[in-house]
């Protein structure tokens, strides 16, 4: 990554060079937004949706972006062909800012992007994910924050268990994973959570995909619940829908990948292709 | 502050050149605990019960701090003696490091030493504080994270309020302000929370003053408790202790600084400076 441009407050810089001054109240007091989309073949999938949240996140911290959406999205596309990363994620960070006293928000808020590659095989789909449970109900859950603590101090015990994710819940009420949305099949009925949760981008695509046979709606389960399901899955940005094949060490499906999943996994791929075709804002 | 030294890492560099490199998991995650001691006439007050604060916290959150406790103590001194600040606040802070995929820690925290002049007059003790109160629980609260993302985001309530800080309560049961902890005198009987609390230094060295009339415990008590209580106060490195004259618009002891307020702070200034004329540590 040493080549490659990381966009800070109104320049592209190398990565090398990206700093920020210690007064900034990200690392003073954990304080920032941040969103994080895909580019596909140079396409930024559903950029608009993504910038949707990202205004909304800045709003509700009292952070004010530095640039308008038309700005940001010009800002997006420069970024894409200085790297010249055809797949790739994008993170949009929005701190804080400097504070005299490290505590009051004085300043402008310090911007930044910063682009990595991505691949998104199908070889972490045919592998499905195991999670382990932890009661935790993310503060400011509506917001994407800057703030996992709790997701990377308890990492240690999901490296101990073999396990691949995290997934929270508040007193046995299914919430979400630390960086993606969880879902539920019984029968022809597809469930996630609705309170308390981040409204993932990825989520709401599978909530508006239309089929003939499911019904796919959002509705609070337990863990209880969850344990019976007929399939489980999580959806997230990185690996758009992934199987959920363990949860604390229990199979789910008998272990095995649900037809259910793998067919809204097409349906999904569908409408990122059709996102990419229409080349939508740029 | 221009010409004053921060800590980074290895090296005392000058504040306007400290910075961090943007993939910092405390700017990626907000990942990093920190802590904050004081200062008079050049002597750090308390100094190894800070550290030992800020060694525990570290454990808790898995991060390693680059120095013992005697090489953190010359450092310390050397800040103090090249900065030439007689009273001030020294903040110690570790981050979760420069982390590739911007979420695993896989470095060594990053550790930063910031000092900045403080003087704790009588002027603020005698002004009093008024304080708004907020439905929340600090995530980790037994750890000095830098976490302050709810804080910083409702501070414009306390603006609006024209009050001076929050006290957190957890659906009733008090718990403590952002920065400081909070106690509430009935009779002869003082009381301080005991459950989700950071354990404040200055709150441990009043749980410590010993008084032939007073009975100073920890008990968790109701904001419905608090609001009937004959004076409260809260402690702070910053302050000392400091009184409450009003919460959420109601007046404490009719907005009066208390007796028994005035006189533990009599003997908590007695304690601190003891401990300078003990010149520990240094």
């Amino acid at each position: 990554m040493e080549n490659k441009y990381i966009f800070v407050n109104d320049q592209f810089i190398l990565h090398t060079e990206a700093k920020l001054h210690v007064s900034d109240l990200s690392i003073q007091r954990g304080y920032g937004i941040f969103d994080f989309l895909k580019t596909i073949d140079f396409h930024p999938v559903f950029i608009d949706d993504y910038l949707d949240r990202f205004y909304r996140s800045a709003k509700e911290m009292n952070l004010e972006p530095p640039y308008e959406r038309n700005e940001l999205k010009s800002l997006v596309r420069q970024l894409i062909e200085k790297n010249n990363i055809a797949n790739s994620g994008i993170k949009l960070i929005l701190t804080g800012g400097f504070s005299e006293d490290g505590f009051t928000i004085t300043t402008k808020p310090n911007f930044m992007m910063v682009q990595s590659p991505l691949n998104i095989g199908n070889e972490s789909f045919e592998k499905g994910l195991k999670l382990i449970t932890n009661n935790f109900q993310r503060q400011v859950p509506s917001v994407k924050t800057i703030d996992y603590l709790q997701a990377i101090k308890t990492w240690p015990q999901v490296i101990g268990h073999h396990a691949d994710d995290i997934l929270y819940h508040k007193d046995g009420a299914v919430r979400e994973c630390p960086r993606a949305n969880i879902f539920m099949v019984k029968g022809k009925e597809v469930f996630t959570p609705k309170t308390d949760i981040l409204r993932g981008i990825t989520r709401s695509k599978v909530l508006s995909l239309e089929t003939a046979h499911l019904n796919i709606t959002e509705r609070d389960f337990s863990l209880e619940e969850l344990q019976t399901a007929d399939e489980v899955f999580i959806t997230v940005t990185t690996k758009n829908i992934c199987p959920v094949l363990q949860i604390d060490g229990k199979p789910v499906n008998e272990g095995n990948i649900g037809e259910i999943t793998r067919s809204l996994s097409v349906l999904l791929q569908q409408l990122i292709n059709k996102d990419i075709d229409s080349k939508n804002g740029f």
